[in-house]
Order: structure tokens, then C-alpha cells, then sequence
């Protein structure tokens, strides 16, 4: 049994993670930290848990967790996951950062949309992108995993087939995305209280979210060529769950056909993208609560208009679900492995 | 005092009309209909409002409203609103319809995308399309108004300005619409029940609704010129309105400024739009439950994309409340009669 | 014209006082409040007000408040509400609290349910308690009003005909009162978040709400006797609206008829209390937006158990909507002066 | 592997069944029936299911069902259930009944309160009540279980002890009840529409509600006496849980110490009942996607009034979980299996 420290366990993320690890075959839990100075019991965390489950949430000391544990999943703010990665790869531990910080691989990439100085760039170099439909070969026996944001994830899905096969102009791209609260986090916000965000609906960021640049550096490398998007993020009020509504543009030569084919091609053996039947599209309600992205797409045949939609629970497959797959990957446990779902 | 009729009273529609009539100073409520055998007290359709208010819903003959009623709120279902449109003009009523019967110039265009035939195209040559934004000249003292359909006035509201000062391509846009669930109507639905949409979200008739060549038509007209776009509505959990997220590409010669001016000539004088701040977007809980319809516009400098934002009622400024807008421009009352909102 | 300032404008409450101050004949607002350094107009705050309107939220020195206002609404937190509403009696000026700070006449009584000191004992004395139903004589040209309570609102009127008949046993009453979020006020609360709350319910304070002394107060004052109740509120993933359900136990002597009467006795001539009729019981969607009580009432033939259901809209008849009521009636305004509703 | 055969499975209990049986160690789906002509497979019902899993939901005939399937469990609207229970029994298969048809032992209260005939009144004397908290023993190798309703097990579990133990007046029971909205089931309903049921809550059948005899009935049997209760229902704009507030009259010897005795006593060994900490109560978020019941309790010591809150999933606990959990007791499989959460 691996022995898996959740750093920062009572975030939303967190609770995620520890609800599969308890689920995992070969992966134990072995620390769950706070901040917090009282201890607590897991069922505190998570009311849901039966009583027999013994996990206490609690402040570890450093040489506590080298010594308990093995891999170390980082649900820590930006800027904080970078230092506290920096350091578990020092002591030769495996880390799979839920953070922003080891996304982009230029620093001031970073620095220019985080708003904040990157203090290790050196992590950056050995940090692999944890995107298994494209980078699968890189994760396995990674010693440090970025985890993909969540509406990047789902951009990336859509998208990536189409710029691989060179089927789509890689300048006319948009991306209205439309997320559930729970990607806000958390913290507490004015924004996301019940009675300002029931029954209400708008963008924010728009035009300058700082996904952006993570989703075009995914696709750049998927593609082999610059890629640049337009990307619109909107708040749902729904718990859970990204929708994303993506437009592309069809080159000449790219029959409705080949497009369907891309999709079929990049998809067929993976176990977590599920492509709807022609003329459906997915429903959030399809995903939440499971590891799938489902992809939906519409190739115009009377104009050269490509539509995909994609759907995925933003704290499974755009969190720790696929934090769950990376360690899979990266172990060669079976891919499914926590994951299954009814 | 106006003697205003509501053909249909019963559905969302219905109501709204009412509650805007109770409070019109030149318009009263001559009846108010409905095929159910039994007559109500509209207290029953509409709980909140004060006992001492005395109206009845019913069934009326055609005579009686003859007698009793001078303009006709028409909230029927779409093939029968063009019937009973057909039977008043002929009796020289003043038909104000909200069904998509009358909106179609052309019953070819009607019969394909609404899958049934227009049984009365020669009211089609009379009717006025009320957006009174684009249209308010040829509404003053019309005799049939089509109202337009929601999604459609959201779309030319924020896509016209660009279009009229010819500063985007016209074969290059994309409306990615986002609407609460009332814009599906009264009807009972497994679809819309609670227990199906409540934390959902998902797209529909994606790049076939009925309402694209509506918007089309329309843009069109304002433009000159033909004007095309794809158009992909989606379901939010929500009571009501619609938030349009629109993407346009600029023409080389349309700065950025051109882009703001636009809008601000268009719309300095109207009542019921109103601009965002620069940088500043629209929410659904700003117009809800009034008669605007908010923009927001994003020129996005370092690209040849502008992204525009609009948001509005689905039941006020996308159904009744520009019924009554209509109402007030045709017979040249104040044009906010009706409407004020706190 | 009256010069009304509303002294903590930025909440929940100050948002429906200005709202309905707005349309009302005789009150203008002279003054809208905030300890928040920038100001700011008032559209910022209620973003679906017209732009025509120029009002502007900011801080104000007493001296300015002297000068410009006559009637204050406390819409402050308790403790600092007390300190403010002796200030202005001082200065002899008339004062609606929405605050719990004048309405429970014993201060000893205030300090054990909320806490803390009650630092202006003295104004307890002048203090009048604002339920028209019940104390509008007093009501009528006082200087200083408690604006009840939202809880307390719905249960004193479900139960106060009851006791001052005497047709209940004043010892077994149960309260099971069921809130929307918005009852608990502005603050930023992780119980309250959008995700914590949606899809939930639960009770809350068990036994030991600080409404209770409150409701004992009044109930015991309408029956000239001593009235003990049991009260457990809960907390409903809704915006606004509290709907209680009454459970009381028939004296002998008190048949079915006698306890309908009791109602219709009490509530015939009332402006904003509705009787549903026998069997049926009120939604809060029949009362949310406006300042009504429904009240419903099951009087079991076979049993002594009596059932009254009440349901209101906390920020208005629980709070705004009756202030400007107890407005109304203290200065002779017709009471549903700027309270009507469609 | 035990064949399992689900009868309407189509319904909100049978997609429940149906994922908690694909977890199933000691049993199998060999049926999913429909009286839709067109066979599906089973995702399309439950979309999140894996692909790999091969189950079609179809029409079968009678002597296809007596060959494949041992169990049934029967998710059939009320009086066709007894009818295909009555024809199972008679083929000597073994009956867990999903609907009302059962429950009750006297066909005259079951043709009172459910105003239609009961033609199959022979079922009722074979018929065990699957509360295992209270019928354990008697469900243990049961041929016909009914299950129990979901307010019955929420009131049931929470009264049950202190009737048993005699520490409550048995003619002074409330049972103030709230629930989702999924325990109206799938049927198509304007109340249950996303406009009419969001933000909106009320009381329905206050007093007269079916489930009534059915808690009446079995807290008599536990008490060894007559128990009448008053059960007044809520409807939430909640998918899906039942949370239950309960106001009971202590007897003059029932101390504190005495009614807390009484719930551990009951269920210290129970693997689906939760006692929560003194002062504190179950929410609905809790118990959702699980098989407990949480229970709190308030003996108030100033008084004689006792509160106990429950809160339960009302397709799990109540209904479909449980139903699993009288299959385990039935067939001693261990309790929890399938049902374990997280």
C-alpha cells in the first residue's frame, strides 16, 4: 500500500480525495493536515463517513510526514504549493500538486497572470503536465505531477484532437465556459453566498482569466504550433460541474468526417472521455460525481462551423479525480483504480 | 383608458401582462381569457396579488371580445396565434402577438424551421417586428405587432449597433445564449421539473433552434446586408432570464473606440438599455424583473475579437414587458409606462 | 413630503426600505447611510434601479443627519442600533429600529438571550412595539418603534387571535418555523455559501433562539397571561420567506367554529393579513415581494389539536415592509401607502 | 449470487436499486423491467454509469421473470403493486415491496386512506414490515416484505424508543415533516416544475396525509398500545432527503438521562442509525447518497417537552437502501453490504 499525505485536506478538494483514497486498492492514507490548531475527526469533515473510518485531520510536522508518507497530494493555495513542492522534492517524495504553480512552464508566464512572483522556477523544469489522453507516457514514474485546472481540463479535451489532426484554424478559437461554485474554492466570498449567486447567472474575468494561458500551452504542445483562444468563464448556480461550449473554425480540406474521426481516434481506448452519439450533447448532470469528460460535437455541414461541448465534475476530472488517475498512471495501478463509477 | 385584452392569460406570459396592466395609467384590462370551462378570480393564477382587485379569468365568445376590448395581447400557442391574429384584424382590432407566428417574413422559412404550415401567411405582409430599438418608426400606430421571441431581442440587442455601423464581419458570429427555465413556457415538461434541471446545465437544439433565423432576419434588416450566425441556447436552473454571450470579429478598420461608439449611439436615447461601465459585464440578477436589457462590451485589443454580453428578462423585455413597450410606442404614450422597476 | 434616512442602507433590509420609499406619496429618502468610506449611488447597491434616479450612499455626520432627516430606520446590528436610537430621541427625532434592541422590555431578559449589555435601558420605556395587528393605538404617533421581529411576526399573528380568546392552552404551543437565507442578514457565513446551503436543510438554535422571549412577550401581552411556547426554526436553501407551522391544543369549550371566528374576527378589516379559506394553507411564493401574511388554519374535529400555518416575506412583513407600515400608521398615511403589490 | 429482479425500474427507487446492486457482493440484476415497448440500456437512464456495463431495461413476460430471478423488488404505483406481488408469492419468489400496498395490515384503513379497493387483501397476513431496526428478527427469512414508506421510517426511528420505553404521553405526538422533492416520485406535476417549486415551500395534505396510519401502526406495535400522532408534511425545493421535527410530552418520570438511555439503547448496535452529540442535529447534507438516519435530541430540562430531529435520504433509507438492507437481513447477508458510504 502506498502511504498518501492529502496536504490541506479540508478544502473542497481535499474531501474529494480523501472520499477515493478510502476507496483505492493500493493507496492508503497516511496523513491528512490543516493549518488549523484543533484536531479533528474526518467525519467533521465529511458527516457521510461511516463511524468505524479512524482518520484524524491534524498539523503535521515535516519530519512527521517524511517519515509517514510517500506521495503527497498539494491542496494548498497558489504561491504556498510551489515552496511546500519544492521542499517534499528535495526529501525524494513523490508530489501531485492541485495548485496553479507548477502549470505554466515559463515563470513569468506565471508572474504576468497570477499577479505574484514564482519563488521556484526550478520546480517548473521537472514538473510534468498531469493530462493523461496526452501525456500519458511523461506521467508514468513522474516524480512531479501538475494537476490540470479544472476548465482546462475540459478545453483541453475538446479541443486537443482537432489541433492534433490539424483539422481546425488554431486562431479562431472561443471557449464559453460555464462553471459550478465549488471551482471558486472554499473561501469565503460575498459573490458566492446562497442569496446573491440562487437564481443569478453572469461572466466574469472575461477575456483575461488566468486559465488562459495554461490552456493555450496545453494545446501549443498538443499541436505542435501556437495556439490562442478566447476564453469566457461564467459562474452556474450549481454546485458542481464545467460545461464548456467551444467554436472552432474547420480548415478546407477538413470533411465532417475527419473531425468525428479525430475525436474517435484520441478517444477510443481512454477510460474517462466518453463521446456522445451525433446530435447529442452532454449534461452536467450526466458527469457530476464521477471521473468522465463527455464530449458532444457538431460539425456545420452547411457552413464550416465546428461546435464541441464538454462536460466534466470540476472537482473529479478538473481535481482530484484526476489526481487519483495521475497517480495511477504514474504507479501503474490500474487507471480506474478509486474511480469507478455508478 | 385602453380596453386591453390577454388572450391566454394563464401562462407566464399571461401573468406578467397582467401585473404590468394593473399599474398602466392609459391601459385597463377588458378581459382576460382562457379555454378551461371554469372561471377564476386571477387572485388564483396570481396569489400575491391584493383581494380588492376584481377580475375574472375565463372563456369569452368572440363577440363579447369584439365588444369589450380594443388591442389584443395574443399569448396562445404558435399556429393558433395566427389564426385568431387573422380573425382580429379583420374584425380592426389592434393585435399586439407574442407567438412566433407573425415574426417569419417568409412562411417558407416559418414552415421549415417551426415544422408545421402557416395557415394565415397574408397577415405576415402587415405585421411590424416590435424591437422598438431598431424598429420604433414602423411601430408608432401599427396595426398587428410580432412581438419578438427572447432569445432574439438579447441577440440583436447586442449585435446590431456593430452590424448597422458596419464594423464586424457578418458571417462570423456566435451567440452562445444561457436562458432560465420560464423561456420553455407553462407546459408541463419531465425536463423541467425540479428534480431534473435543479443543479444542471446543458445545451439544446444546439446550431437548430427555431429562433436563428429570427435573429438572422432581423440583424439583417438592420444591416443591409445578409447577416448569419451560429446560435447555441443552453438550460440554466434558474426562474428567469437570458444572458448572451456573443462573439463578433472586428473589421480591420473598427479601433476600438469605433467599437464603444457604436453602442453608445445607438442606445443614448433608449429607455430600456443601458451600457456597463467599460470592463464591466452584466448579471441576470440586475434585470430580473425589470424591462432592460444590460450590456456589456469587450474590445479586446491585442486580437480582432470583440465579445458582447446582454442580459435581460426572458419574460419582460423578452416577452411582456416589451408587449407593453409596444403598446405605449404604438399609441404614443410615455414609452415607460408600466414599466418602471425599483 | 417626510425626510426619511435609512441609517445602515447596505443590507438586506436597507435594500427593500429604499425600494419601497421609492414609490411612496408622503416619506422621501433624505438620507441613505454606510460606515464604508467611499461613497457610492445607490444603483451600485440595486443595480436594477433606473439611472434617472440620484441618490448616493455615504458616510453622514450626526449634525448633517439633524439637519437633513426627521424619521430614522435603524437597519444597524444589535447593540449599536440601541446607542444610535438614544441619540436621536434625544435629539427628538422619531425612530424605527429594525433591530431586537428595543423590543423585549426587560433588559435583563435582552441580556441573557443576546449576551450582551444592554447599554440604553431607558429607551425601553418610550419604545413601542410595532405590530399593527395588535398595538396599532400605540402605534399611532409614537416616537420610537420596535419593528418586530421576522419569526416573531409570523407566530405572534398565527397565534395571537387564539390566546386573546382564550381558546388555547397558553402552555403548549410549538412554533416550527422554517426561514429563507436571507433572514440571517448580510454577513459573509460559510453555513450561508451557496454550496454549503443549496440542496440542504436543517434545524438550527434548538430550543434556544433568541425570537423566543420575544415571542413569549408579545403572545403573553395580547393574552393578558402568562403565553410559553416552544420554538424551532429552521434553515431553508431559499432566498426569502418564512412559512411556521403552529401546533396548539383546543380548550374544551373552544369548537371548530368559535377558532375560525377568532381569525376572522381579528383580521377582517387588516390590510396585509389574508385568511386562506377552510383546507387550504399558504406558499411562500404567495407572499414572497409583498408585505402580506397568509394564514391558514386547521382546526382537527377529531382531535383538540389546532394547526395554523403563516407564511410572510422576512424582509418585509419581518421587517422593511413593516416599518413602512408602522410608518404609515404613525404618521396617519393610509397604511398600505407604497406597500402594494402585484 | 442471488438473481435480482427490479420491477419498474424506471422510477427514482429503481435507479437507486439499481446502483446500489451493481456493488452487490452476495447479489446480481438478472431484470429490469419497463412497460415501455423499446428496450434501452441501462446508461440511458443513469447516465453516469460506466460503459462496460451491460444491462438493457425492457418488457419481459411473467414465465421469463419466474426463470431468471429470485428477488423481486417492486417499484410499481400503488394497487398494481399488491396484484404482481400476490401472482410472485403464488410462484413462491421472494417479494420486497417498494409501495404502500403492504404496509398496512387492516384493507379498510389501507381503502380509507388511499380511497381505492385493496383486491389483494391475502398478501397482507404474509406481509413483514421491513423497519429492521424494530422487525429485524421477523424480516430474517421473510417471504414478503413491505418497505416501508420514507416519512414513516424518519417518524418511526425517532419515536420508537421512547414509546417502547414508555417515556412519552402516546396521544401528544407532532411530527412536523419536510421533504424533497424526489419523494413524489417521477411523475410529471406542475408543483414539481423548476418555476413553481424553486425558492418556494408550503405545507400539502396537513392532517390528512396517507402515511399517517402507517406511523400510527407501527409505533402502536412497538409501544404495545394505541399511539396517535398529529403529521403535518413540507415540500422542499430539495432533490432529495426528509427531514422530520418531532415535538413529544415527556411523562412525570422520564428524566433527562432517561430519554438519552433510551435512543442509545435502541441503537448502540444499529449499523444505519447516527445519534448526534448532545446539542447538536442532523442536517440533510448529512445523510444524503447514504443509508443512515442521523438523530437528534433535545429533552428540554425546564420543561416537559422532548424534540427529536431525524433526517434521512428519502430514496435510501428511505426507500431503495432499505430495501437492500432487508434483502441482507433477510438472507443474512452482512447489513451494510452495498451500502457502505462515503
Amino acid at each position: 500500500m502506498l502511504n498518501c499525505a492529502v496536504i490541506g485536506a479540508t478544502g473542497y478538494t481535499g474531501v474529494e480525495l480523501i472520499k477515493i483514497l478510502l476507496h483505492h486498492s493500493y493507496a492508503r492514507i497516511s496523513a491528512l493536515t490543516t493549518r488549523q490548531q484543533e484536531s479533528f475527526p474526518v467525519q467533521s469533515l465529511i458527516p457521510t463517513l461511516a463511524a468505524d473510518i479512524n482518520l484524524e485531520i491534524r498539523s503535521h510536522s515535516f519530519s512527521e510526514l517524511k517519515r509517514s508518507s510517500d506521495v503527497f497530494f498539494l491542496c494548498l493555495p497558489h504561491t504556498e504549493a510551489m515552496k511546500t513542492a519544492e521542499k517534499l522534492r528535495r526529501a525524494g517524495k513523490i508530489v501531485i500538486d492541485l495548485s496553479a504553480d507548477l502549470r505554466l512552464r515559463d515563470a513569468r508566464v506565471y508572474e504576468k497572470w497570477y499577479g505574484t512572483r514564482h519563488v521556484a522556477p526550478g520546480v517548473l523544469k521537472e514538473a510534468v503536465y498531469g493530462l493523461p489522453e496526452f501525456f500519458r507516457k511523461q506521467i508514468r514514474g513522474a516524480k512531479m505531477i501538475a494537476n490540470p485546472g479544472c476548465y482546462p481540463t475540459g478545453a483541453a479535451l475538446g479541443i486537443g484532437p482537432l489541433v492534433k489532426a490539424g483539422l481546425v484554424e488554431t486562431d479562431d478559437i472561443i471557449i464559453d465556459a460555464k462553471s459550478g461554485v465549488s471551482g471558486a474554492g472554499k473561501k469565503l466570498n460575498m459573490t458566492t453566498q446562497f442569496y446573491e449567486l440562487d437564481n443569478n447567472f453572469y461572466a466574469y474575468r472575461v477575456g483575461r482569466h488566468q486559465h488562459t494561458p495554461e490552456i493555450e500551452q496545453t494545446l501549443s504542445q498538443v499541436a505542435g504550433r501556437n495556439v490562442s483562444v478566447t476564453f469566457v468563464p461564467h459562474l452556474l448556480p450549481v454546485d458542481r460541474g464545467i460545461l464548456s461550449t467551444i467554436y472552432l473554425r474547420r480548415k478546407k480540406k477538413a470533411g465532417h468526417e475527419k473531425v468525428l474521426a479525430a475525436f474517435q481516434t484520441a478517444y477510443a481506448k481512454e477510460p474517462f472521455v466518453r463521446l456522445k452519439a451525433p446530435g447529442q450533447f452532454p449534461a452536467l448532470r450526466d458527469v457530476q460525481h464521477t471521473n468522465y469528460c463527455d464530449i458532444g460535437v457538431l460539425s456545420d455541414p452547411k457552413s464550416d462551423r465546428i461546435v464541441v461541448v464538454t462536460a466534466l465534475d470540476n472537482l473529479l476530472k478538473g481535481a482530484s479525480g484526476q489526481a487519483i488517475q495521475n497517480l495511477n498512471v504514474c504507479f501503474g495501478f490500474p487507471e480506474r483504480e478509486g474511480l469507478s463509477s455508478w
